[in-house]
């Protein structure tokens, strides 16, 4: 937040004191000894309701492919820039790479048998596959096959590099909590080893066959962690969980968020909350033809098409989406979702941060 | 517990008062007025460590069955006696139908297009299929299969009723903590309609549908839950998990709990603890030969085995056990299992109990 | 608990099967391989609300106090004995030394400058002192002064002894959990030195030093721990608390549980929970002629009166009560208290262990 | 944050592309899309360590007050600028009112019988009174006194007002989480009556008489509260608490959290955890002469000098401090107080949100 001189922007905003030449020296004293008064700046700080600098906004994921590929071609990964990502960059908050004040969202991209090379870092992390295959990422040497529908987790601190194993470019959604540690200066980074250890190409990861079979815990690992050990959530079961969810409907039983409406979210199976302490995510799937009630609550997401076409609203502004778009939600700002043939979508947020200090909101207003 | 008469045992014990006419008169003022002595009972009540009252002990499952039959001849399933269910009555506690201090464990007998009332109790129940099929379980309306190697749960206050559709009789093994609840005095109980209303006979439950997909869970159900929502645990699952556990050792891979020897917990989605508040589940797999530690805790199990053959060692008793058998470890007894050709095992215990009161401990031994 | 045989009790029983030789056969197998059926049980197992074998009960202070001034003459305290305590025995629970199923409460009496041994255990202890002083208990090695009013932790596993300094003897309330560690299986004891070692009679304890500062805790102890870590609760305190809430009363603001009668719980300041993982104390003040709601419910608890007096009624039973009586309420048994001129009452009851497993249930009826 | 175009900072940072017209045509096209790659940003965004933009600094409490009487004399409070209250402007951070990123420190002035109009608001408040008294500040209807050395909360989304009874000025620390709210678009904000309804003056506030007796709380209201009930935490309690912690470091017992350094943590009765979701507050002693230990932590915090003076070293910067001063300490940046004559300090961080989240890192350095 870049706030404006006092002196310019106080004279006539309610209840303030009047001008006067000793008022503007009070002011010059303030700015000569590092201070601002509240009563200039109360209506920016302390709005009525969130009042967000970041602002709604659609990008198409055939713009980020095109750029993507060209960034292939011109841009190596390697040591130092460490990954070929291009991140959303809110047009409300000057330029600085980030979807929301708290989340980054990035396409990365990576051509085919080429390493990223092994990091890590405390900002938590996750891929979503919109489309392709063929890449590896490896999680404290643990290789997590990458394929469409995938929802893939890199916990904070855990070592990490991807390698691209088969003939084809692979490219895919990133989202971190890039912008929330930057903000409040938590940030730790560590390098590994040039490249992946470990390029065995398994289907399912040693997580995945520890932690990803249903209500079911290794009795070797009886604690819970802050973040959800299962590296991949594959594809078919969160498919099969929205079909049953809608199934259930047709047959009469609760399930589903509201007609025509199903939803679920990704959980750490050791606490069954959140998969990330900062990040939230879900899948959703609506019906043809159905519009979803207008929503807004605290905290900012992204959305991103997973398959099929519809239309979303936010606030005001209204855009047609389609595979792999997305859509950037700020703090407070109403949003509804509007299915042509069907749609599903994927959806991150920064809620846990909310809930866990008790500052979450939600409020939903059902349509005409 | 059965107290002997203050005077008859006091007299020698150690740190004992000089027995006097005046201190028998002292001890029948105590008995008169309703009072007892910490002195001479102190050695009972607070004994260096746990002096529980029941006993290991091991049951056939064949024995058990046989006599299930024989009920099922002449003892009806109605109004009244609810259920054809018959307890493991452990000898050391006084011919009570009590495995332990605080578990129940019966087998329960279901007669082809027989029917068992609908009733709900704070008492938390499970059932484990150790063999046969054909049952629906409906917990509050949910037609819930019975397989061979399914774990099943009706969480206290859940109305249900049992109906055989198929043209076998049926036997599984119920666990419930009703010692524990008659004990404490929290027994709640109410009659439902006197058949179940749902005959339908769906392969999965809707809760399973809800909630048994890994890692997920539906977005219209956020909150935790005291019992996991998930009704059947299917064997299909657990088997892989445990056959996964296996393989990764084979890779040298952490997971297993000791060498050659699987195991999983089953959970409670909403909260990664265990499914009900009182019950701990799990299930066991041993490679054949193995020996796993001698190990005690802190309350009390119950172990069925589920498939292979072995031999239970329970303090200084030894017992063959086979199919179906079950064996019952008291509070801070030690206990191995040695496999023959493979064993797997399944167990529950009151550990939620100790564990939610901080008064767990474990000591684990390894053999020679 | 001990169960009658099956044969006799479950001829007449409703949705009993037809008494015959088989089924007398049946039966007759079921002792030889220790099983008990639930068929014939379920009326005491399951009824319909909680049915506690302990009774309500009142003891008089005096008739304690009396017969632990002649234990005093009669039974030394040293090592074997342990401790001078002589505990309510419900006539409910066969002579055990057992308030309740899960509660002890005994009157513990200490001759002028007598010693109790040290010793630990894991179940949890406080004293309530109705009467006296000049006895320190030193808990872990921290010397704290006990004087009328005070309430006094000894939580699990702390090396505890007594002496009295003074030089008249000293008699005060010990409660514990010894039936419900007992029950479960799971105590432990180790003797520490026959004497204790800092005979030094601070005013205050050092727990108290760190600990009883309203709001405050020690940056330098920043985790939760299972037990308060305030080792004494003094009277001061507590009356103040109860007198604030009055005159809060007095002036039409909140703070009373109900009309004209305050309460304040004994908690721990590391969650703000109770003191202890199964036991809850409360002090409680009624003023002059009034009566509290009837109320019931799940889990059992003693009523000491501190000063004052008045009625207890307890379901159909009722007693007059005065300074130092104690009222035993099992399970589910409606409670109310009518006070004379002013009623200050201490209260401990079993509570946590309900509600730390999702099973406490509370009715409150108001009177005519 | 605003980070500087691409194009200019890219080109000869480490792994970076090679600068060619292609590759200046690729990052217009990001530009042009809203997109921002991270190869470039990387080294901002993911630092080795914390690189907090906010800087250390100290503000003379003199200067403030001073300012703040002058303010006083020129600047009304009423409806609209609502409060005389003037923020420390971290230099690191462009202007913005905000002595961290996630804290807010002000001084707040009232003048003789003047109010401070009611409202309220989600973000979290709380006072601390270096000197003066004579302001009570009414929350949700509790009148609390404000007195020097008192720490007093008004917890988010409670009506709050201010009035001074007396016939001099008062001037008092402000401590909020606004630039946090304001980061993360959590900002709610609501009018009350222009003026606080009751303007009685009690020694003590309703809020304290229910809650602040140590180790207690009302039986009527049982539940955890997201922030600490006690309005005031009074000067004599913290004081005592500090002393005590010194008096037993004298006799050889635990309690200080390095030698010669007490200090306690104002604590939410109900969970014994920080006052409010988002702060931490403390207040520390050091003995004269006492140097403490460098420590680092993530997150931010500000100190103030309650009494007493000596040194702040915070990474190679180093002042002299003396009653009232005010110390910014960024994130992850090194501090030592060596301590003149004796040095009372007041501290308050945002360490809840790191630890919520699972972020929190401490280092403590001994010196030599």
């Amino acid at each position: 937040m870049t706030l404006s001189p006092v002196s310019l922007k106080a004279l006539d905003a309610p209840g303030q004191p009047t001008p006067s030449p000793e008022l503007d020296e009070l002011y010059r004293g303030f700015e000569r000894e590092l201070l601002v008064p509240l009563w200039t700046e109360i209506g920016d700080l302390m709005p009525t309701s969130p009042r967000p600098a970041a602002v709604a906004h659609r990008w198409r994921w055939s713009e980020l492919v095109e750029l993507a590929e060209r960034a292939g071609e011109l841009v190596p990964v390697g040591r130092g820039g460490e990954r070929r990502a291009i991140a959303l960059a809110n047009p409300g908050l000057g330029g600085a790479p980030f979807a929301t004040p708290t989340l980054w969202a990035a396409i990365q991209y990576l051509n085919p048998r080429e390493d990223a090379p092994v990091h890590r870092h405390t900002q938590h992390a996750f891929r979503f596959v919109v489309e392709g295959e063929g890449v590896w990422t490896v999680v404290d040497g643990d290789p997590v096959a990458m394929r469409r529908g995938d929802f893939l987790l890199t916990p904070g601190w855990r070592f990490h590099g991807h390698h691209n194993q088969s003939d084809t470019p692979m490219a895919w959604l990133d989202g971190l909590d890039i912008p929330f540690v930057h903000a409040t200066g938590s940030a730790f980074f560590e390098l590994g080893p040039d490249a992946v250890e470990d390029r065995s190409t398994p289907v399912r990861s040693r997580a995945e066959r520890l932690w990803a079979h249903p209500g079911l815990r290794p009795v070797s690992q009886p604690s819970p962690a802050p973040s959800s050990p299962i590296a991949a959530y594959r594809w078919e079961h969160t498919d099969a969980a929205l079909a049953d969810q809608l199934a259930l409907e047709d047959e009469g039983h609760p399930g589903v968020i509201e007609p025509g409406h199903a939803a679920v979210r990704f959980t750490n199976p050791t606490t069954g909350g959140d998969v990330m302490p900062t990040i939230r995510a879900e899948m959703h799937r609506l019906r043809a033809g159905v519009r979803t009630a207008s929503r807004r609550e605290v905290g900012s997401a992204v959305w991103q098409v997973f398959d099929g076409e519809g239309v979303a609203r936010v606030a005001e502004r209204e855009w047609p989406v389609g595979r792999g778009d997305l859509v950037v939600v700020p703090s407070w700002v109403p949003l509804t979702f509007t299915a042509g043939a069907g749609l599903d979508l994927f959806r991150f947020s920064d809620t846990p941060i909310f809930e866990r200090l008790h500052a979450d909101r939600v409020e939903v207003e059902q349509g005409p």
